[in-house]
């Protein structure tokens, strides 16, 4: 059954080697206790980050003189994950991802292959063997790292369109039990349709959004469709399904408008999905799974940061908590065999709360910061020259920023990042606001510091203290018992392509931004 | 017996009120159940701080591809710490050391007054009420914020010649087992001695030093003095003690010559000592205590942070670390009934682990560096003005901070601040390390970020996840049992005089930098 998968990988040449014996393979569900991993990755969320959202939060909400709010995360917190790669202090999304994905390090860019350079075999596919039902929820481009280094494996993130092929090749035709990934809600359809199309980002003409579709794979791309989508056991049947809302990424926390579905709404629909498959009716010709593993991820947290954009990286929080707000009723609800865990890949942005000289910040300053840095540059993008200046002095920093009391050399600043590159623009509007704020931020990038580790459920006691990435990756593996095919898995995986025709490495990954 | 304490405070006119009746005094030692707790305040030391160290020792001791060194506080994580104080999101460490030692919030630049002005009962003096030994170690004069909030009640921290005579006026003369605080290691003899005396930092001619000695005080100034202390229990029957090692601040450790003390041996010596107390021979005068309440600061990790001084900062993590190292293998010593807290009062710097533009940062920089920046500008300002910028090029940059090639620029630059100011030029100094090793920093001051929370010990178990700093507080009062007293000695607290007669205060203390 499971074993299908991998040969339909022999048969699409992906794999060179014979699957393993009978005897050594993982065994299958039935008989086994069921259990349910949602693993949510805050992606670029340092602690400084939490303590934003915090304080924002607390001044919202708590009368004054009140000094103790805490988030539900605060109330998860279990510990801290240490973040390096294999090759640098300061990880990306790629070797992030990948930690925990196959418990293995791995250096900047890779996605699911580890530090030897071979594939490693991912707790997403070792669950999908062991009879999990599998899913994967991000508000970026589904191909983009996080969520490929759960089920791709490419030597570099960039190969996008090999990346988009291996998430779905391994949906073959056939039973809707036997495929890789059950489930994936986010962004990114670009990279599934052809050169051509308007909406494509491939290098090539494959369409493979249409080739999804004819071997049975439900797709969804509008809000209304997300809508209708009933979350039952009749739907749970009708796995796999893929549901891309955007081009690319999805829009920001706080741009958006209804047309997308949230973060905590996908997540909210994939959790019922994903459980209805523990409950698919005998007489259906899909057999009950023996639970779940679903990867959450806040994906545009990080980019907010990357941007040191703060009001965008407060609002992607406030809807990560959400999620997690969702999540957490679902673990309550069924207590005995689920568990959250949530952690981030790597900090972003080296955000600080507090610069020279005063000992004070100012949470209220985001309050009325009503667009992201990357939707306003976007916009004068499209402003004539002329009018740019006049936009920004009487729209732009008092509407859009709440920032009365510009000088008249920030907005000569902000003119000129406009009018020169779209990522310069972002970081000055975003340093309008953090300066009035009394935010730090030390880079467009990311940086080596620990981050948070929250567990809530069942088994949450055995996760705790200050873990490396790479440990997290293999409780995750234990948890739900395939630890001990993980080895196996990345033996057949060996001869995986991992190479995408035709694509060059432009940067050095030590140096990457994402 | 302990209530003698109290008596003497109202002798001195400290305390207006009478103390309670005895049907609600605290109740005393004797058939108690014993315990010790050594809590521990590393300084301005954020999470990023241990990342730094844990990263340098990686690469000192590790081989190529381990990547999951851990550091001896990695290993006690226990969860984080909010730090906020009760007027600001940026507590300075007078706020901060009052939260932990009253378990309450107060304002910025307070030491043991809570948040409506008046004096709080610290768990050091409920702990000495209630028949535990007690005693503070620190790396910073003893006046300063962080030992003087578990032991002096000020309005304002700058009133240290208030803070020296309280400290010292809660020893009264008499049974050495009748006294405030048992053991003091640290700096700062210059706020004990009379104005004219060269090492003298008082306001006026008041003689703490000799007064204390006259009392019966055993002091100590020299490592000779020191080394000299048996640790055993004839001395523990000969507290109080009162050692100070230098007129200000012990020395930076990457500084220090061996005329002071380190960190890791007063502390190994007040535990050896305090420990004695519980087992004073009967005969003795003192009746044996029921345990101790030892706090122990690394101080000066802060004060590099402040300096954004990366070298220095990091050995005196080293050095806590060491004295964790001292203190956890007595906790192991005895596992029933004693514990370690290990937490800081805030974050200093805005440290951040990379800075634009590179996905990594070198931990190797630092290794060279073989003086602070605080050593090294205070040798600049008694260079004659016309080899200031000879010994920058040629011995300081190359020879005190391994930096072969600066540029004129640098040098330029760290010679003009040297010539105007000397924290100006510690911070110059600093970033030229820092840049090198691409660590970031965003401010002189503190940061609101959470840090890290570490146990080890009998009833660690107790103290998880993200906590108040006040919940930190109030757990040392239920550990040692003294929490349900803290209120009542409040109340006898109502009117200690907080005031220092001719103090002014001069600033805003929520900009304080300290």
């Amino acid at each position: 059954m499971a074993h299908g998968l991998w040969q339909h990988l022999l048969h699409l040449g992906l794999l060179a080697t014979h699957w393993p014996t009978s005897a050594s393979q993982p065994t299958a569900a039935q008989g086994a206790s069921r259990r349910n991993l949602i693993f949510m990755i805050s992606d670029g969320f340092g602690q400084a980050s939490e303590g934003l959202a915090r304080a924002y939060m607390e001044e919202q909400t708590s009368p004054q003189g009140q000094h103790s709010w805490a988030s539900l995360l605060d109330d998860m917190l279990v510990g801290t994950t240490r973040t390096r790669s294999a090759n640098t202090w300061v990880t990306d999304s790629a070797a992030g991802a990948t930690a925990f994905a196959c418990g293995r390090k791995s250096p900047n860019g890779a996605i699911g292959v580890a530090h030897e350079g071979a594939a490693c075999a991912t707790v997403l596919e070792a669950a999908k063997m062991a009879g999990y039902a599998t899913g994967l929820v991000t508000t970026a481009r589904i191909t983009h790292a996080t969520p490929a280094a759960f089920a791709a494996h490419a030597r570099d993130r960039d190969m996008e369109d090999l990346i988009a092929r291996q998430m779905l090749r391994l949906m073959p035709e056939g039973s809707p039990g036997n495929h890789s990934v059950d489930l994936m809600f986010g962004g990114g359809r670009c990279h599934f349709l052809p050169q051509g199309n308007a909406d494509s980002c491939r290098m090539d003409g494959e369409d493979l959004w249409q080739q999804a579709e004819a071997r049975g794979v439900k797709t969804l791309t509008t809000r209304q469709q997300f809508d209708a989508l009933a979350a039952d056991a009749a739907q749970a049947e009708q796995l796999p399904l893929l549901g891309l809302f955007a081009k690319s990424h999805l829009a920001y926390s706080i741009d958006r408008d209804a047309s997308q579905p949230t973060l905590s709404e996908m997540a909210s629909k994939a959790l019922a999905l994903l459980n209805h498959t523990n409950s698919s009716s005998p007489s259906s010709s899909s057999s009950a799974t023996r639970g779940f593993f679903l990867m959450i991820e806040g994906a545009r947290i990080d980019m907010a940061a990357h941007d040191n954009d703060p009001a965008a990286h407060l609002h992607e929080i406030l809807e990560y908590w959400r999620t997690v707000r969702v999540v957490r009723d679902f673990v309550e609800q069924n207590p005995e065999d689920t568990l959250l865990v949530s952690t981030s890949d790597h900090e972003t942005g080296g955000l600080t709360l507090g610069r020279d000289p005063e000992y004070l910040w100012h949470p209220q300053v985001l309050h009325p910061v009503s667009r992201s840095a990357e939707r306003i540059c976007g916009e004068l993008r499209q402003t004539d020259e002329d009018a740019l200046a006049h936009n920004v002095r009487h729209m732009v920093l008092p509407k859009h920023m709440g920032v009365g009391n510009a000088t008249e050399a920030e907005v000569a600043a902000v003119v000129r990042a406009a009018a020169e590159e779209q990522r310069k623009c972002r970081r000055m509007v975003g340093e309008v606001v953090s300066a009035r704020a009394r935010l730090g931020w030390t880079t467009g990038g990311h940086t080596g510091a620990d981050v948070g580790l929250y567990a809530f459920g069942s088994g949450s006691d055995r996760l705790h203290g200050c873990v490396d990435n790479t440990q997290v990756g293999r409780f995750l593996a234990e948890y739900l018992g395939v630890d001990g095919s993980m080895d196996e898995l990345t033996r057949a995986l060996a001869h995986v392509v991992t190479e995408q025709p035709g694509f060059e490495r432009t940067v050095d990954r030590r140096m990457h931004v994402h």
